[in-house]
């Protein structure tokens, strides 16, 4: 009994400072989005993919987070239990990056992006990318702050993993499912999946992707454009 | 602080009903293993191959869970966040199997196995194999009274993983390379992959194997041999 007390005190503290980072990003007009997905899934080469569109080379260190495609401004949170490699991949792209190690965590809490938002340049940014440790089931019970959860799924982790591990497709607002190039080489069927998504989550955005080919990623910043589009200034 | 104090409580009393299954187990003479991957690396369709090599048909219900290959008698426990499907696969085997759902939970823990052993016919039994919850992270910290960990891996997820998600490694007494009949469709290194891995823990056993094809898995059985055969009687 007390140890349930304890996870619910520490959960009801994640959500205070939770709602203490999205007032802080929204004072800054930044949208943070908050991917979670399976280790392996492919955020990092979504990522990758969003900020090959939407930003471009810096010029005299003018604009120099400028979006190509349509001015966005885009920062990055990589979390990861341990190294720095997925920082390292994104810092290439000239945006601002903060890595978070969990040191063994297994979800990032809100505290964490907290800590991470006080290295970023905030009023220099319209988009925060909040890259999640790898696991399908504990980040889903964690609000950072973000305004949009975005679960990302393998095609070659099989059909049955919206039923195995609903919680987070239930919370998610868009589902990119990944990795379809793989499709003639899994024994998958897509539409099933499409329909076992369904009934976890009849509201739920599937996108069709291959974050290796690029198919399928016009959806992808469609849905990222409307939902910054929709800024309220 | 109190936090940190709390958690520690929690992972000493799962210890200590750990080395209680430990106990129960070895009286019984049989020798678990804890399956621990990402979700969909192949657990399963690990134990559906190994449960087609290990036992036969039931035969007017004498031996009924006898090994073809070995003599080895087989059950299983599956470990999931929701549904049965595991072990409705594991089940047209004839094998005993119970299925633990943690309802959100992301791991299992000692006492979860606990209440399993007491559904399974323990007298019957040389192996238990425990297919834990879909997870990288959080299972690695909860023994289960198992005698080994078995790591999976699928070579889908990318080659960075044993680096990002160390303590896995670290822990497995083997890890299944699988899913190599797709390394011609993933941008991967395998050979990087086994260098990174040796790094986390020299010791592993690193068995490359295809559960799609059957590929590789006569090391799997080899090792399953050895590390049965050895059995103290």
């Amino acid at each position: 009994m007390a140890k349930i007390k304890v996870v619910e005190g520490v959960l009801k503290a994640n959500d205070a400072i939770a709602e203490s980072n999205a007032r802080r990003l929204a004072e800054h007009g930044v949208r943070a989005f908050n991917l979670i997905s399976s280790p392996g899934a492919g955020k990092t080469t979504l990522l990758e993919h969003t900020l090959e569109h939407y930003t471009r080379p810096r010029r005299n260190g003018a604009n120099r987070f400028t979006s190509r495609a349509s001015g966005w401004r885009i920062g990055v949170i990589e979390g990861d239990v341990a190294t720095s490699r997925d920082a390292e991949r994104i810092e290439t792209f000239g945006v601002p990056v903060v890595q978070i190690n969990t040191r063994g965590g297994c979800h990032l809490d809100a505290n964490m992006v907290a800590r991470a938002l006080d290295e970023l340049p905030l009023d220099e940014l319209d988009a925060l990318f909040i890259e999640n440790v790898g696991n399908l089931v504990c980040p889903v019970g964690y609000q950072l702050g973000e305004e949009a959860v975005v679960a990302v799924l393998s095609i070659a982790e099989g059909q049955d993993k919206p039923a195995k591990y609903p919680a987070l497709f239930r919370r998610a607002a868009v589902m990119v499912l990944n990795k379809l190039d793989l499709v003639p080489h899994c024994d998958v069927d897509v539409d099933a999946l499409v329909e076992e998504t369904r009934k976890v989550n009849a509201q739920l955005e599937i996108i069709h992707a291959s974050c290796r080919t690029g198919d399928g990623l016009d959806a992808w910043y469609a849905w990222l454009d409307k939902r910054l589009g929709t800024r309220e200034a």
